[in-house]
C-alpha cells in the first residue's frame, strides 16, 4: 500500500461513476471513516444507521446512497457505496507495483517454472516441479513445496507455506503463516501406539479464496481437500483433512472443522466455532460464535448458536429460562409443599 | 511423497502377509478409498459400516479382515486391515528418498553437530551446540535454536522453531510452523505493570509424539514441559508452561492447556477443548470437543462433556431437559395458577 | 539464556536488597522450586500455600517474604519476593549478549535505519524505510515490511512477522511466528461474491507489550488496530482489525476478539474466550476461560463466565440448578399429577 494521493471530487465521480453535487474542484487527499475524517478527505456512509455520524463529519465529501440528502459536505452518491468504496481505496492506496522476477536470494528449483511477470520474495523457497502463474507474487521467506501448483495473481503474504502437491486457483490470497497441506491428523491405534497412516491425498484451493494468517489446512488422507471458490477463511482457523468448504462460506478467526465435514456455500461461521468430524451443513448455514456442531445441519440459511447448538430462536429461549432456573427451582419447592398441604387438608 | 507405482496382486499378498483371494498376476496402480477406487486400485475395508460401499466398488482387490467373504473384487485377507493399509500406503507411496546432508543455502553454525545422514533444508538456521540425529530431516527456513538436541529420524518440516535448549526424541515429527519452546506466559504484578518472569526451564519432546501445524509448547519456567511418548498433537494446539501430555494422549486441533496440568496417558481430548491450569486429568480420561475443564478428572477412562465439563450422560440428560425448560416454565406458572385456585377453594 | 553460575549468599542479598539470615559465604549454584531444589539450589516462597513445601525442600536458600520464620534453609528476606525472583533469575540466567549488527545472510533494504546496537538474525527480511530502534534484536528468519517502526530494546523472536507500517513502541517482545499486521477480514457482497475492502490502516503496539507464539494481530482497515502500554497476549491469540486492547490486558492463549471491540485496561481474559465484534469491555473486567462476550460488560472489574456470559456468581448457580433439571422435570411431572388429582377430588 502506497502513501495516498489526492483528486478532485470531479475525478473521482468520473472514476467511481458518481453523481456528484458539489464543487467538481475541490481537492481530497485521503479516505477516513466520518468520525475520523478531516476536511482534506473523503468519506462514506454505507450505512444509514450512521447518518448522525455524517451529519457531524469534517469531511470535505462523502459517498453515499443515491436516496442520501441534506448533508453539508459534497455528495458522490453511486447505487452501492460499500462497492464503491472499494474503488475509492484502490484509487488512493494503489497496490505496490510488483516488480517481476525472482530475488537473487530466494531459492528457486531450476525444475520450477515461475511466470516471467511472478515476483519470488528473498529467501522465498520454490522446491521441484512448483508452478507459479502470471502476475503472482510470492513473498519473502514463503514455501511452496514440490509440484505445488499456483494460478494466477495469487499473493502468498511472507512466511506461508504452501506444501507439496497443493494446487491454489487464480487470484488466492495466503496470508502470513498460514500453512496449507500439513498432514492430516490420522492414527491407528496398533499394539498400544498410534501409528500415522500415511497421508497421501492433498489440499485443492479454488479461485478467490482468501486464506489467514497462521490458519491451517490439513491434505486429505486420499483425494483432496477443498475450499471452493470464493471462500474467505480467517486467522487461525484450522480446517481438518478431506473437509469441503463450500463456494463464498465464510469462517471468521479460530473456527475449527474436523475431518470429513461438508460446508455448504455461503455457510457462514462466527468465530471459535467447531464443528464435528463428518457433519454435512446446508448451504447459507449460519453459526453464531463459538457454535459447537456434532451433527448435520440440514435447514439451508438456518441459524444455529449454542454448543451443542440448536436453532437460534430455542437457543435465545432456553438461555432465558435458565437465568431463571435458581428461581424456578425454588418454586417448585414451595408448590411441592403448598400441594403436600393441600392433600393432607383434603384427606383429612 | 512420490508417485504412486504398481504391483501385481501377488506381490501385494506376499508383502503384506495376506491371503489372497483372486488373480495373483493382476497388476493394480494406486491405493483409493472404496467410493473413489477404480479397476487399477487397490482398496481396503475396515470397518465393517461400509460393507454396501464394498459391494459396490470399482476396485481390483480389496484389504479386508479375515472373516469377510462374498465380494467381486479379488480379496487381501489381513488380520488388521487398517494396519496393513498402513504397510500399503507405504509400498505405492514411499517417502521421498532423503538426500543427506546440509544445503548450501542453510545457516548451521559450526558448533552445531549435525549427523552425516541428517539432511538440512535451505535457508534452516541452527545454532550453537545444537545436536541433529541420524537420518533426521531440517526442513527449509526452521529454525533449530542453541543447545537443542534433536534424535534419529526427527522430521521438522518447513519453517517450524524448536527454540533454544528444547529436546526431541527419536522419530518424533514437527509439522510446518510449528512453535516448539517460546516463552511460557508468567508475570508478576509489580507497581500496576506485569514483570515477565524469565522462564528458565524447556520443553521435553519424548520418541514418537508428533507436533501440529502452528501448534504451540510453551517452555517451563523452572524444569520442563513434557510431551511423553507417543502423544499426538494437532494443529493449532496450545500447550502451556510446565505441563506434561502423557504418553500415547491424542489432543485435536486447537485444544489449549494452561499452565502446570497433567494429561493422563492415552487421554482422547477433542477439537478446542480447554484444560485449566494446575489440573490433573486421570489416564485415558476422554473429553467431548469444546469441553471444559476446571477441576481435576480422577475416573480414568471417564468421558466428559460440555463447559464446564460432566460427566457425558449427565451432560446428554441436561441437553436434553434444558430444551425443555421454557415449556418447564409455563407448566409451572400454570401450576401455580392450579394451586393457588386449589388452596382458594379449599380456604373459601 | 546462558548456562547457570554461582553466587554466595552474601552476595546475593546484596544484589537483592535481602535480609539475609544464614552464613553468608554459602554458595549456591542454581535457582529451583521449593519441591525441585537440591542442596545448591536457592529456591523462592512466593506464596504461603507452599509453606509445607518449604519446610521440607533441600535448598540452600529460600527468598521469602519478611515474616516469614522458622525454616531449616538460609532465608533472604525481600519485601515482594516475587519481583525479587525475577531478579534473582537474571542474576543466574542472565540473557546472551547481543552481539552488535546484522548477520551477514539477513536481507536488509540499504533504505531501511537500523540502529547500530541493534541486531538482525540470520534470513531475516527487513524492508524498505523500516526502521529498528537502539538495542533491539530481530530474530532469524523474521520479516519487517516495509516502514514497519520498532522501538529500543525490542525483542522479535525468530519467524515472527511486523508487517508493512506496524509500529512497535520500546520494549516490546513478539514471540517467534506471530504475525502482525496480517489484512483485516473485511469484505463486501457485490454480486454473489465477498469482495475484499482493502485494509489501509495499520496496528500500533505501545511500550511493553508481549504477543505470543503464532499469535496475529489484523491491521485495521482505517486507523489502528491498537494493543496498548503493558498488555500482555499470549499463543495463537486472534486479535481482529480495529480493536483496541487496554492498557496491561492479559489475554490467555486462543482468546479471540472481533472487530472493532475494545478491552479496557487490566481486564483479564482466560483461554479460549471469545469476545463479538463492537463490543466494550470495562477496565478490570475478568472473563473466565472459555466465556463468550456478545455484548457490552461496563461493570469495572465484573467477573464473568460462561457462553453467553453472565455474572460469575450467577453462572455458578444456574450450573448447580442445571444439574438438577433432569430431577426437577420429574418432579413437575408429578406435581401435576397430584393437583390433577386434587382437582379431581375437589370437583367431585
Amino acid at each position: 500500500m502506497g502513501p495516498a494521493r489526492s483528486f478532485t471530487l470531479g475525478e473521482l465521480a468520473r472514476a467511481l461513476g458518481a453523481d456528484l453535487e458539489g464543487d467538481p474542484a475541490r481537492v481530497v487527499r485521503g479516505v477516513a471513516p466520518l468520525d475520523a475524517a478531516g476536511p482534506d478527505d473523503v468519506s462514506f456512509l454505507t450505512n444509514p444507521r450512521y447518518r448522525a455520524q455524517a451529519e457531524g463529519t469534517r469531511a470535505a465529501a462523502i459517498l453515499v446512497s443515491p436516496a442520501t440528502d441534506g448533508l453539508r459536505p459534497a455528495l458522490l452518491r453511486v447505487p452501492a457505496p460499500q462497492v464503491a468504496l472499494i474503488a475509492l481505496l484502490e484509487l488512493f492506496f494503489p497496490a505496490p507495483p510488483v516488480v517481476p522476477g525472482v530475488h537473487p536470494a530466494a531459492l528457486v528449483d531450476p525444475g520450477a517454472r515461475i511466470a516471467a511477470s511472478a515476483s519470488v520474495g528473498p529467501f522465498a523457497v520454490i522446491e521441484a516441479q512448483a508452478e507459479v502463474g502470471a502476475r503472482s507474487r510470492i513473498g519473502a521467506l514463503a514455501f511452496i513445496g514440490a509440484r505445488a501448483r499456483l494460478g494466477e495473481d495469487v499473493v502468498v503474504h511472507p512466511r506461508a507455506v504452501v506444501a507439496a502437491r497443493v494446487d491454489l486457483g487464480h487470484r488466492v490470497i495466503v496470508q502470513a503463516g498460514a500453512v496449507l497441506g500439513s498432514d492430516g491428523f490420522g492414527f491407528v491405534l496398533d499394539e498400544g501406539r498410534h501409528r500415522r497412516i500415511p497421508q497421501v491425498g492433498t489440499v485443492r484451493v479454488e479461485d478467490d479464496v482468501e486464506i489467514g494468517a497462521n490458519a491451517t489446512v490439513a491434505r486429505a488422507a486420499f483425494g483432496e481437500t477443498v475450499i471452493a471458490r470464493g471462500a474467505k477463511i480467517d486467522n487461525l482457523v484450522q480446517v481438518a483433512h478431506n473437509c469441503r468448504v463450500g463456494e463464498h462460506a465464510i469462517l471468521a478467526a479460530q473456527v475449527g472443522i474436523a475431518g470429513s465435514s461438508r460446508i455448504g456455500s455461503y455457510a457462514m461461521l462466527g468465530g471459535q466455532v467447531g464443528v464435528a468430524d463428518h457433519v454435512t451443513l446446508a448451504d447459507g448455514t449460519v453459526l453464531v460464535a463459538q457454535a459447537g456442531v456434532g451433527s448435520n445441519l440440514g435447514d439451508p440459511g438456518g441459524i444455529w448458536g449454542g454448543s451443542p447448538c440448536r436453532p437460534v430462536a430455542e437457543w435465545r429461549r432456553i438461555q432465558a429460562a435458565e437465568r431463571r432456573l435458581p428461581e424456578l427451582l425454588k418454586r417448585v419447592r414451595a408448590l411441592e409443599e403448598r400441594v403436600r398441604e393441600l392433600e393432607g387438608r383434603h384427606g383429612g
